[in-house]
């Protein structure tokens, strides 16, 4: 039999499942040596397709997956569908029939390597176009490897303008997989110290961290703008009495910056939290966090860090228990010492920050870092200044490959400090007193930290561009798809 | 000794933790007959103060806890350290050093209610301004409760203007622990079920549903959109092989609604899915996850549940396993043998859909029902036709309680068919280009749905405004706090 029927799931489909007709269909994944000899049916794309006189070989792809498939003249197939075959367009979806048969040499292009299908009936659900704006194959080539053997690799742009087939790749696919792992890493670590999830708005009053760098809503006859952070939520949310919390959520900052790390949008994994007696139950309580984040990637998603090394390698991501802290004035003498020249109140240029992961790395053995008191000049209005020395704070970035991933502090609890504070930053307090009034009717010292979460992803599989961890990334020039 | 240290924290911290002469803290919760007679320290909020004579009776809260403290003249207490425990401010945050006392007659008026505390040392660790702008006890009284007994209620407007003091209630901290608990309930399940985690964008370039109801926001030099779901961008996840996928996130509707279910930003929890042959597929995993959320809620929340109805009484939340599915058309002859009048192919009022759930409790005993196949006419131009039927469509909503929680259904998966529904619908094919080229390189039949999870929880509590269960609600006259 040989029918085109992109459409009979909804024009047949009722009545196949009342007459209880339809088959089970298999997973690529489970085509096995243990199913051979049977006859399955799967769903699944055409990868490849190659015709050969009176032979057609197919790649069928799901995900990651993938299988060989021949349909040849004989018994079950006659020459006009081994042409139907042959014709039917990469990406296309289709159901096969077909006899699973052990091979005896391994397949060593496909990921199931020790079987192949001899299809009996193939019928296409879903037909793609013929021309493909990219080639999966291309788009999975490793930097370098296509230019030496002429063979095409694929551009960002191009990549980004197709998403929807370049998110097919092997690479993507495992990119994706493990980023929906670290937010459910970072969930079930925090649920298990006892911090409650929390929703906060993005439509804000006021800028939420100054002015600067804010994107407006036209909101009804009014403005408004989209939180560059749920910091003041999530201290409001200690204020009333949530004790630990964390949310998962867009952030959004109107930077013009078009880095290789920038996003205009991005996922914020955000941690507030009271503390007992020091700011530094908080630093652990978020160390240990990305610790056991490390530790389940490590563990739980192997196949997906090699399926990325083999197009971008790496060399595998470091961390020490318990966490390095360094003190910025430790990093700032490092530095010094490798030469650069810097002032004590200065912040830490992008450049710098690299070196310094570099020179962490060679002392200590570790990818993962934390830089502890930074100078309060160079930190926001709320963080709370170092006690034993004003020119510092208690506030702490921390590293990954050198690159910063998580900006945090102990916060200021007090109302009245809170408000110095803020006009010494110059910022209009009508703006904020929702925000400073929180503090008025008693709040516990608390302190914590937002990471991002493209980053984390980026850094972690030694990536290069944050585009690469975000599935429909947002910058100053691109809005689409 | 009687010291007032607010700032104690940050001051001397440092010095404390290094000596190791900082006390463990316990928590209320844990103050059982089983700590009779030891001496612990305790950091809560003065919850209620009320001097008499030589004794001060302090009600101490931590969260939804509280126990009895009492400072007495005596050995360990003088009359000025009475006096300074007398005028601590109301939700001022203390430290104290106490004697735990196993009391004869229980105190019905705490959750603690078989010890109360002797009190030997208290420090203020965050003074409360003495005013405050609404009282706990009031904020927690039901509906008429007050006004019988000529006592103060809290209306919505002070609650949400005071926002932080209103949510250390028990009731909101039970919604918005119960409302964690959604969330982590709808993940778990259908992580379980081999659904992946993804993140879309909000900014989007074209408003995703037709032009109305969207907010504007200025992007740089040009002006982007405020996504209303992550409707098409779950889809192109489909399209890219994800197989199965959700999201939890923000979505925003630019409604001028000033109704008890409307909010302009809310968080959406999102599905969506390929299926084999029939798009009940979709429902039935749908109807499940939500099942399974029940379940959680009613074996895990049992306390949170209580909670909240002490102050607003509700009947138990009653379902169905499976789930009752019904058709429109059923629900329009119900609908009709009750009275209504209204065309086949009329969409359901807000009155209409009430009267039915309570048409569907009486004859099903069941809150929560999925209305299967809904008019073409009503529904978003990316829904697909009944095959059977026209004016029909593979569409669905899931209500609890007699009101909307989701809607959802099968999509349209052919590039072509979707142009001519687009048109149909006068909708600008140049602004959905890249929605619409997902689908040219072949995508598999799907379909899913969007829960709003505050209305969730607003319904299932047998709550009556969404602004109970959204921490910091946003409406078209409310974007502060």
């Amino acid at each position: 039999m040989l029918i085109h029927i992109s459409f009979c799931l909804w024009e047949g489909g009722d009545e196949g499942v009342k007459k209880g007709s339809l088959k089970t269909l298999v997973r690529v994944q489970d085509l096995t040596p243990e199913k051979a000899d049977q006859l399955i049916w799967l769903r699944a794309r055409v990868h490849t397709s190659r015709a050969k006189g009176k032979q057609c070989f197919l790649v069928l792809r799901q995900q990651q997956f993938n299988v060989q498939a021949l349909v040849a003249v004989g018994d079950r197939a006659s020459k006009q569908m081994v042409k139907f075959a042959a014709n039917i367009t990469k990406e296309s979806i289709v159901d096969v029939e077909a006899l699973v048969r052990k091979v005896e040499q391994k397949i060593e292009s496909c990921s199931q390597q020790d079987v192949e299908l001899h299809i009996e009936r193939i019928f296409v659900i879903s037909q793609a176009e013929p021309r493909l704006p990219l080639q999966l194959e291309d788009a999975v080539r490793a930097d370098g490897e296509g230019e030496e053997e002429g063979r095409a690799t694929v551009n960002q742009d191009t990549r980004l303008d197709n998403r929807v087939i370049d998110l097919r790749t092997t690479t993507s696919q495992a990119i994706f997989r493990l980023q929906s792992g670290v937010c459910q890493l970072f969930r079930d670590t925090l649920t298990k110290k006892g911090f409650v999830e929390i929703q906060t708005p993005k439509i804000i009053s006021a800028a939420s961290e100054g002015g600067a760098n804010v994107f407006t809503v036209s909101y009804f006859k009014t403005s408004a703008y989209l939180a560059q952070s749920p910091q003041l939520y999530k201290q409001m949310c200690i204020c009333a009495d949530f004790d630990k919390v964390f949310c998962v959520g867009p952030v959004f900052r109107a930077e013009d910056s078009n880095t290789h790390r920038h996003l205009t949008e991005f996922v914020g994994l955000d941690i507030e939290m009271a503390f007992n007696y020091h700011y530094h139950e908080v630093i652990d309580s978020i160390t240990d966090t990305m610790v056991q984040i490390f530790k389940g990637l490590r563990d739980n998603f192997q196949t997906e860090i090699q399926t990325v090394n083999k197009q971008f390698p790496s060399e595998p991501f470091k961390f020490l228990e318990p966490t390095l802290r360094l003190e910025f004035t430790e990093a700032v003498a490092m530095l010094r010492e490798a030469g650069v020249e810097m002032g004590d109140e200065d912040d830490l240029s992008t450049p710098n920050e690299k070196l310094l992961g570099r020179l962490v790395k060679e002392k200590y053995d570790t990818d993962f870092y934390v830089l502890d008191k930074y100078p309060l000049a160079v930190r926001p209005f709320y963080t709370m200044p170092d006690p034993s020395n004003p020119k510092y704070s208690n506030s702490y970035d921390m590293f990954m490959r050198g690159e910063e991933i998580l900006s945090g502090a102990q916060r200021i609890h007090d109302a009245q400090l809170l408000t110095e504070r803020a006009l010494h930053h110059q910022i209009d307090l009508e703006k904020i007193k929702a925000y400073i009034d929180s503090f008025r009717y008693g709040a516990p010292p608390h302190g914590g930290g937002g990471i991002g979460l493209e980053r984390v992803c980026m850094l972690y599989l030694g990536l290069h561009n944050v585009r690469q961890t975000s599935m429909f990334p947002r910058d100053p020039k691109r809005l689409t798809p």
